[in-house]
């Protein structure tokens, strides 16, 4: 028996085929291009469909499907949001995979419970029964994983890391993602910059010029040529990603912290401290007993983490 | 069928034995005076017995008993830890329990579970799955459900919410406490209280004699009386307790949160500013779905929750 994994992202489909063990039987990748809405969920159920037929030949069926999409699964009625998907709006995902093959379970969830599933099953976090992944990206999320389960919430929308309040007082520009994502994601990594760059008129460094066009990657850059500004957001950066981190070990008493997504990649440098920053804010029991790890699976975690949860759903 | 529900505290014991529906048969208060160590585990067998023998009296059999617990309780060993109590540092009061009745199933919780079991079963929470209980007193915990359980964490030390980081730079003096119970707790109130006066010389009002004996009570008397210092007090906490249940909500997406413990009391007057405040920092879809409301059992919150907690393990 086989598993079929489904990565969608905001601009591309990875899909896998795995054996039972995590191992994996082949992996493809498919630009979404100009696709949106029902085109899709077509291509989708196209791949899906090619890999149930390849399965059949093979004589080792597929026993069991899983999508990670970028958004918000909803478990009660199997639509989903994904913000970076035009139209993909209460999306009737569920319904229209449940169509292919109605014999053989389907089950869709968020890509940052795909990640630290991933991390559970073939990763940093293999083995553990109570562990968050911390995805820093273009925005921040968090996905956790509560006595071998996915923690959801009332409302499929637990996690929401992003949101964190970490220093009042508040401001309106906060609106729009949340303050730690304002300053701590790969884009606030760019707003923190403009604004230090802003208020410090004498500035002629690295990131002086074409300051509209800087990206999180030009303040890394910066960052290793000793550039002052550059130094100030990681330093900042630092304390809110330890301080986040805390925050999740002193709630959650989790086992492992999973640390992951675009911006570690180059952040993962930074790791050390960012373990020295939390250890001062956490409960100090919880902080003793858990470990800070970089993510294993990078950018294949959401694609490990279907694999898993087509298995978990056929286990139950 | 009936069940007995007791609430150790770190001055009394309340003893009830309840109605499997959750009503109150019989209830009992004593003060445990000089009471430490092992005289407290005899204390609550004593008051077992009793109850297990009126049962058999009354052809109304104890069918599970619970005990909540100032501290932390360990399922995996059925050892308590709990600060307030002389000796009980890995007290084995599961073993001494068991030995009463073995027949009748023990569980052990900690005080801050019981209080969100006890809103669950008659108070605030009722019907719901996902719910948290932020316990305000001199200190501050939280009591955390989650699809219908306690939220345990991987060592019993979820929900340790007094660490909560809610503002940088970090210093000493919130190491033994964390930096939200350091501010807004009963004792945090105290503190901010002390601290505003050392740095306003001029200050002359109702908190400014005797600042060594201040207690939270004098700071809420001299809010109502209109002083200055008490005002900026409350001020800070409300943006701290909003901040923190707008955390609550963005990770944990619950249904309600519910907020009691000795502060609430007094500030109570307080909780619509708070919501206010949370509203801003919180993740909006998850914000708009929650409810804040204050305890409607108050100090029989954890009496309630052991006998939720006896019927709950009877049911298990």
């Amino acid at each position: 028996m086989r598993l079929i994994g489904i990565d969608l992202g905001g601009t591309k489909l990875s899909v896998a085929t795995f054996s039972i063990e995590g191992v994996i039987i082949e992996q493809s990748t498919i630009l979404l291009n100009t696709r949106g809405g029902k085109a899709v969920g077509e291509l989708i159920q196209k791949e899906i469909k090619k890999r149930i037929l390849a399965g059949k030949r093979a004589d080792d069926p597929v026993g069991s499907i899983a999508v990670s999409v970028p958004g918000i699964s909803n478990s009660k009625d199997g639509t989903v949001w994904a913000p970076n998907i035009s139209g993909w709006d209460k999306y009737p995902l569920l319904k229209e995979l449940k169509k292919i093959a109605p014999e053989i379970p389907v089950t869709i969830e968020s890509d940052r419970a795909c990640y630290i599933l991933g991390e559970v099953w073939r990763g940093s976090a293999k083995g553990c029964d109570n562990a968050i992944y911390m995805a820093v990206g273009t925005g921040i999320g968090a996905g956790i994983i509560i006595n071998g389960n996915i923690f959801r919430g009332a409302n499929d929308i637990s996690g929401a890391i992003g949101w964190m309040a970490l220093k009042d007082p508040y401001d309106k520009k906060f609106d729009s993602c949340g303050y730690f994502e304002y300053y701590a994601s790969g884009e606030g990594i760019v707003r923190l910059a403009k604004e230090l760059i802003a208020e410090n008129v004498s500035y002629k460094g690295l990131l002086s010029e074409q300051i509209s066009l800087i990206t999180a990657y030009d303040v890394f850059g910066a960052y290793e040529s000793g550039d002052q500004i550059a130094k100030t957001v990681f330093a900042k950066c630092i304390t809110y990603w330890g301080m986040a981190i805390a925050n999740l070990v002193s709630l959650f008493n989790p086992q492992k912290v999973i640390i992951g997504g675009g911006v570690f990649g180059p952040a993962k440098q930074f790791v050390p401290q960012i373990y020295e920053e939390a250890k001062k804010w956490g409960q100090p029991i919880s902080m003793s007993l858990f470990t800070l790890e970089c993510s294993a699976l990078g950018n294949d975690a959401g694609l490990y983490g279907a694999g898993y949860a087509a298995l978990k759903n056929l286990k139950d």
